[in-house]
Order: structure tokens, then C-alpha cells, then sequence
């Protein structure tokens, strides 16, 4: 592949230079590829309904006072494991002068370790693919989901619980087995979660790798047909696969000696996409037509981050305002917000067979989503510099749209900015409207409707300081980075780029 | 300037076209010009020297209980102002598994806000200004250093303390009235202040500016020269000079259609640069010939940040074990590490015209220096990761070497790595050498010596795991993201790149 010599080549060729002759990185091409050789995906999900038989599991909610293990500490009634491990919920009291509320105090899953959630790649055949696991976890809504390879926390991996150690966990840690393609600190979600980070690997091994049974290789354009379905794959897996590196450096150089108007109607162009995947792809690449060039949006996010400011006092369960607790629950007095619940699990492939564990329930649908328009023929995305009390870095980047729990329901005068066009929105403006679940370890049945919508690029909008319009390309310069919150990758990765 | 029509000019055409024909920033063509249309650097010099003169100031030590407005607070001792705002003292304890210590107390400076280091940034005849200050601050060596346009806490503009509001702020708060060139938040030195940052800002003003007695418009070309003087420029115009983009993307573009051989082959870069600093130019743009590509570097910061914990539990200062509080000072029993003291100061020309205030001094001199060598024929810098209590992300880049207080006096057997190549550098690796001194507002008389030495391209050492490669644009890059700590910012201010 050669732009400058103009020489222009259909798809099929197109693949063939792009692994062989340039150092591509092989992401690309596995999402262009549906194909797999070792399962159609009529097959794998056949599989994956067998998976879901194979392993029985009973979820049921408890009363807190027969949770094993797990009680309320004397002194604070902190909920917190005996082994002082795992995660605890304490409280926190949140004084900030961003949004309507400036002072409150919640109850926050403190858990300052660094946890593994990691996908395994090996290329067959010239094609890159994933080793992904049907995994269960308790709060999932259909229990069974699609995960990374890995999901370890510090006290899995140190066996703390006693169980076994997650398969495949090697080829993370020892540096000989694998070669690492991405590894990045992102975050949880900071509303619910105190300063939460995980490492996000995906790593590629070349040895042969056992397949255990719960776990097979998908490519990633196979995955991202998974993405449509609703609740299919977990948040963790969404989680890393935001941070696939698509365009390599070199298909970026080559773009850069062509005009974006020769690169649009080039064969090769109008082979690999159209309609809104082929906007995503510009998106993706042009640095040339962005409506702010990168060193301004950061420039901004500075400004965000000093104007906002956020103190937490960590304080006694026992002490935190307008929450109660009964027996089943620990909940806000208003009920408009999560609630701390307890539930007993029966499992066959878990690492442990049976647990006790608290879980936090939302009590409704959330929505988020991200609204997109053409700026300079090139499509933008609307981000959201917001400020949560958990979150590492006072503000994180959200999707234009997060409302979690009913907020999205009450009346209208406290509805977020542009939730209006979200709840409106007309078929033809939607690209993309999934449900999605929240990380079914900690979370009892957290679903949200995922929606990216496309604006017609005259649309006029109020755009308030905290929101800013970004290309594609930026954003995946931002998440490098750790801007973005845990809404914004998992929509991100929902993305059918190709 | 076109390299691909193959186009050779002089360094003379070659600024011309710099800032005309392309977008360019100002700031390269700033470092390449010291003829200042205002004044000779003899003339500023003279200028600086009156300036001191005209400027009473008495800084002395006096015992705490002289302290006026400051007192230790009853229940906690700590070291707090009575407006409840400034910073304060107070304890942590530490522990993590980083270094031969995995357990201390110390005290540490309080001060969460986020404050505001900004210079003015002026066109005079297409050549950039900077506007600096002659200031004072009790713990600078020399009293009065060149400073930022603006210093200011948020104490400062929100004016606690009933002083004057500080010259200029208007520039960085009105949007109006500048260009935003920089706005980055950058770190402190977390060894000594608990997760504080400040915005480093430069911002381009188009109106006419009134220059008040203590300021003066300087090219960088100019600032650069100053930097090789012994404790000239203070640590918070270092601290913003390290953010400047010297390289546009323009430049960056039309670099990378050449190859480097044409490029070092070209008159253009034998006209602008020779010896180190053309290495240094190279070692800005080049992104081919990097030891690593930056999305590894980001992967090995994501490893050291998940390897290395930090546990710091906030603690009254009166809990501080094995450190001490007599009538002058607050010091650890060893005598090794800083101690607090308090001082008492007049002076003409500060906000309020006098005060008195803690200060925090170090037993004697520090060292911070860069390795660098030659990898692929580019300059490559070992950068250090590395873990300090106040830090705000765990791990910050730090120089290759960073001991401060009398650590590198120490028996040998205690040196950190790579400290003996700098105590025993031949004359031939030097490439910078000056003594530079920390923020005088909250440091007396503390004083590093910056190194910066060239080993021989084949020179092989061992480097620990915690240990980099970095290119200068690499460098840059990371900088951009806050990933550099105070020590390591103010050794690249000094580069003198063209």
C-alpha cells in the first residue's frame, strides 16, 4: 500500500499489504473479519448456550446477617471481609462545587488494589484472535457473559480467598510467555467505586495455548457483532477492548501524505467502509480537520480540573447522612439511588464453589450515550468533563449523556443536559442503542442503554463549558491516557469501527 | 520551507518561513533570537541588579513561637495559619514496597488547592516575549530570582491573607484577553508535598501591556542563557518553560517525509544548530529511530504504577515518630532529612509588606542529572520511575538521578544507581552543569545541582527495571500528561535546544 504512488487497491489486496508489508498490529484486520476458522458464530453461540447449561449457579438475595465471612465492623459498621481483604464499604462525605448538590455523603466500594483484567491474542493464519471466556458472575442480569481471558484482582492472584488461581493468569505476569500490546491504568466507575483503577492488558502469546472449557478464540469483528446483542459481553471486556490500538503508526503516515479528499475516493476506502463505519474511520484518522486540535482540549480539561473542586472525607459507615440500613439493604432515605444488598451464590466453575457477597443494585435503567455530529465533513464527538466523587483525577471524561440509576425519568427541569435528544431521538439519528450491563462482581442487575446518535451537522447546540466536541482520533489519544471514565470506553468500544 | 521539492535554505530563510508560511508557534524562533528589541542581556542584567537594590528585604530565622498568624494547633500540633487557608503541616505515614524503606513517618506540606504559574507571552515584530518577573521570596538564596508573570494561590487571588491582588492575573482568569498557549497541570515535588499541583499556563496577550517596576520582556533565547547561571531562574518559570511545544506538527510533518540522513545532510540543519544541541533537535522530532515506541513506555509506566504501592494514612504531626520539635525546628533525629523552620521578612515589594512564615530547609545540597547516549544515532534521556509519598500518581518520572538533602554524600554503598557517574563525569561528558534552587516560598536556601552528561554511544549499563530509554520528543510527550515530576521538568527547562 502506497498513496503517494497512487496506486490504488481493492480490499482483498488492501488486507494482504496491511499485515505483510507494513508492522501492522493486526487489530485492524481481525475487525474487519467475521470469519473464523475455528467457529462460525452460529457455532460459538451454540457453545455459549451449552457453557451457560454446563455450569449451574443459584443468586439469591440474603439478609445481611447471613452473609459468611462478610460483616459489619464493630467500631464504624463498615461492611468489610474478614480476611481484610477484597473490597469494604465504608463512606464517604463529598463537598464539591460541581453540579446542583455541593455537599453529601454516600456509602463507596473502597478497593485501592490493582486488578488484572486481561485478553490473550495469537494470530492464526495471519488473523488476530481472542481468547475470550463465558464467564458468570452473580449480579450479572443473565448470569453468564461474555469476559476477558482474565479478570484478577490483587487478592485473586494472591489467593487470599483460598480458591484456585485464574487460568491463563501466567502469560500476564511472566514476561517470557507473551509480548504485551496494551497495558494501561483505567478506571472504575468514580460515582461508586473510591479511586478504583485496573490494569487493561491485552497480550499476545506465540506458544500453543490449552483451551479450558469455558474459553474459545473470537476475532475481534466477531466480537463486535457480540456487542450488538444486548447484555452479551461484560463491562471488563468492554473495558479492554476500548484500548485496541486500531490504526497502527504507519497507516497514519500514509494518510497524512494524502488529502482527505483523495483518500475518500480511493478504491481502498470505498471497499473497507460506508455509511456511518466509513465516518468513524475519518474520524479515526484525519488530524487535519478536527475541530480543536488535541493541545487545546487538554489546555481545557486543565481548566476543568481547577475550577472544579472536590474534597472527600472518608468517614464511618455509621456516620453517613440520609442513608439507613435495614436488615436486606442499606439505602438512601429518597430510594432514588443504588442500594448496598447481599446475596448467596451456588456455582461449578467459579474459583470458589459457593460465597456469600454484598453487591450494589441500581434501582432502574440508566442511559448513556454519546452524541456525534460532522464538524468540517469529519464526525465529532460531544464529551463531557465531569466530576464524580471516586474518581482518580477530579475530572474524568464521560459520554455527552450519564445518567445513571432513574434519574432519567423524573421530571423534566432536572433532566442533564441533551438527555432530551437521547429520549427523542428519531430512528434515523441512531447508529448504535444496546443494553448494557455493569460488572456483575459488583453490581446486581446495573443495566444502561448504550446510544451513540448522529446529528445532522447543521444541528445548532448550547454546548456548556464542561462539554467539548472531539474527533475519534482524539478520543483514542485520550483514553491512552486515562481521560476516560468507565461510560465512555465501554460505548467507545461498542463501536463497529470498520 | 518544503523539504519534499527538495529546497535548501539558510537559517535566515528558514526563520523567515518558519513563522510566515507555516502555523508556527513562535516559541522555536524565540529560543533561536537573544537580540531583544528592549534590552541587551548586559542591559537586563543592570536592570535586575537595580532591582534587587530597590527592594529592602530582611529574611531571618526566628523561634516558632515568634510566628505571627501561624500557630501549632492544639489537638494535632500541626503547623496551620489562622485563616485556615495557605498550607499547612502535617504528618503521613508511609508505607509501600518501593526502596530500602518500607515504613516512615514524616511531616509534609498540606496545601490541596490548585494554584496558578503563568507568564505572558507577546509578539513584538513576529519575535515572541516572554514577560518575567524580578522576585522575591524568603528562602531563595539570593532573595530575588527571575520569575513567572504570576505566581498565585488560590489564596492569593481570592486574597486571604488582604494583600494586593497580583499583577497580571487578569490575563490567565479573562478569556478575553489572551490566547491560552499552556495550560497543564504539573506536580510539586512529592517528596515534601502531599498530591499538589499547579496550572502552568502561558498565555499570548495581543494588547498593549503596562510593564510594571519589576518586569521585563525577554526572548527565550535570552531565558536560556540565564538558565546557565547558578540560582538565576526560579524553580516556577522552570517548572512552565518545561511545557513550551518548541516543535509545531507542521514541523513535525515535514520531518517525517524526509528521511534523517537527507535531514542532517540538509544546510538548514547544519545552519541551525551543531554539536549536543543538534542532537537535541534530532532528538525532538525523530520518531523513527526511538529505543522504544511511546505506547510501550506507557505500558512499562502502567507495570511500575501497579508493581509499586502506597499506602499514606494522614496523621496529626504531634504522631510523627523518630522527627522532633524544638523552639527553631522540627527535625528528624537523624539530622538527614529537611526540617521545618520558621522565618521572618520585610520586604518593599511583595503583596503584603511583611510576614512571617515556615519554611522547610535541606541539611545541604541535592543532585538531579539526565544519562543520555546516543541509541540508533539519537539522543535518548534514562528517565527513572519512581515512587514518593505526595506524589499524585503513585509513580512519577523522575531524572536519572534525584537525591536531594546530603543522600549522594553518603558512604558509597548507599548511592543510588548511577550517581557515581556523575560525581565522577570527565569534563567531556558534561553538557550542563549549574547549581538551581528550589521554590523559596516554601524552601530556604535549598540548592540542587542539575547535571546533564553525554556517555559514549557504546558506554553499556545495567538498568533497573525501573529504568528507561526516552527520546526527547518522547520526553515532551509525557510531560504533556503530567507524567514528570518537578526534578525532571526543571532539567529540560534547561536545555538550551537550538
Amino acid at each position: 500500500m502506497n498513496f503517494q504512488k497512487g496506486k490504488i487497491k481493492g480490499r482483498q489486496e488492501f488486507l494482504k499489504d496491511y499485515s505483510e508489508e507494513s508492522k501492522e498490529n493486526g487489530f485492524l484486520r481481525s475487525a474487519l473479519t467475521e470469519k473464523n476458522q475455528f467457529q462460525t458464530l452460529e457455532k460459538f453461540m451454540l457453545w455459549f448456550e451449552s457453557r451457560k447449561k454446563a455450569n449451574r449457579f443459584i443468586v439469591k438475595q440474603i439478609p445481611f446477617d447471613k452473609l459468611d465471612k462478610w460483616y459489619f465492623e464493630n467500631e464504624t459498621q463498615n461492611l468489610i471481609h474478614e480476611s481484610g481483604k477484597f473490597f469494604k464499604i465504608k463512606g464517604i462525605r463529598v463537598s464539591t462545587n460541581f453540579g446542583a448538590i455541593d455537599k453529601w455523603d454516600q456509602p463507596i466500594i473502597d478497593q485501592p488494589e490493582i486488578g488484572i483484567l486481561g485478553i490473550i491474542t495469537k494470530k492464526f493464519d495471519g488473523v488476530r484472535y481472542f481468547l475470550m471466556q463465558a464467564k458468570m458472575e452473580p449480579g450479572n442480569p443473565n448470569i453468564i457473559q461474555l469476559s476477558p481471558t482474565v479478570q484478577a484482582t490483587k487478592s485473586n492472584y494472591t489467593q487470599v480467598h483460598k480458591g484456585k488461581r485464574p487460568l491463563y493468569l501466567e502469560f500476564f505476569i511472566d514476561k517470557m510467555r507473551s509480548k504485551i500490546l496494551v497495558d494501561q491504568l483505567q478506571t472504575e466507575y468514580g460515582g461508586i467505586f473510591l479511586k478504583k483503577r485496573n490494569r487493561n492488558m491485552i497480550v499476545e502469546v506465540e506458544e500453543d495455548v490449552s483451551i479450558y472449557d469455558d474459553f474459545c478464540w473470537l476475532t475481534l469483528g466477531q466480537i463486535k457483532k457480540l456487542l450488538l446483542i444486548d447484555n452479551f459481553v461484560n463491562m471488563d471486556a468492554r473495558s479492554v477492548l476500548s484500548c485496541v490500538p486500531f490504526i497502527s503508526q504507519e497507516l497514519e503516515k500514509q494518510y497524512e501524505s494524502l488529502s482527505l479528499e483523495n483518500f475518500l475516493q480511493s478504491e481502498l476506502f470505498k471497499n473497507i467502509s460506508e455509511g456511518f463505519k466509513r465516518d468513524l474511520l475519518i474520524s479515526l484518522i484525519d488530524k487535519k480537520n478536527v475541530h480543536k486540535p488535541l493541545a487545546e482540549i487538554l489546555n481545557w480539561l486543565t481548566e476543568m480540573k481547577s475550577k472544579y473542586e472536590l474534597k472527600i472525607e472518608e468517614i464511618p459507615l455509621k456516620d453517613v447522612s440520609d442513608w439507613m440500613r435495614t436488615e436486606r439493604e442499606i439505602k438512601h432515605k429518597t430510594k432514588q439511588f443504588f442500594s448496598v444488598i447481599a446475596v448467596a451464590v451456588q456455582a461449578g466453575n467459579r474459583e470458589i464453589t459457593s460465597w456469600t457477597q454484598p453487591l450494589l443494585k441500581q434501582p432502574s435503567y440508566g442511559l448513556v450515550g454519546f452524541l456525534t455530529k460532522k464538524i468540517n465533513r469529519v464526525i465529532h464527538f460531544l464529551i463531557q468533563a465531569r466530576l464524580e466523587p471516586g474518581s482518580f483525577n477530579i475530572v474524568e471524561i464521560n459520554p455527552t449523556v450519564a445518567c445513571n440509576n432513574a434519574r432519567y425519568r423524573v421530571q423534566q427541569q432536572d433532566r442533564p443536559p441533551f438527555l432530551e435528544l437521547f429520549i427523542n431521538a428519531s430512528p434515523i439519528q441512531i447508529r448504535y442503542s444496546t443494553i448494557q450491563s455493569d460488572e456483575g462482581g459488583r453490581f446486581f442487575h446495573s443495566q444502561n442503554k448504550h446510544m451513540i446518535l448522529e446529528l445532522d451537522s447543521s444541528a445548532s447546540l448550547d454546548i456548556p463549558e464542561n462539554y467539548m466536541w472531539v474527533s475519534l482520533g482524539q478520543i483514542m489519544e485520550l483514553l491512552k491516557h486515562s481521560y476516560l471514565n468507565i461510560d465512555a470506553r465501554g460505548l467507545i468500544s461498542c463501536l463497529g469501527l470498520i
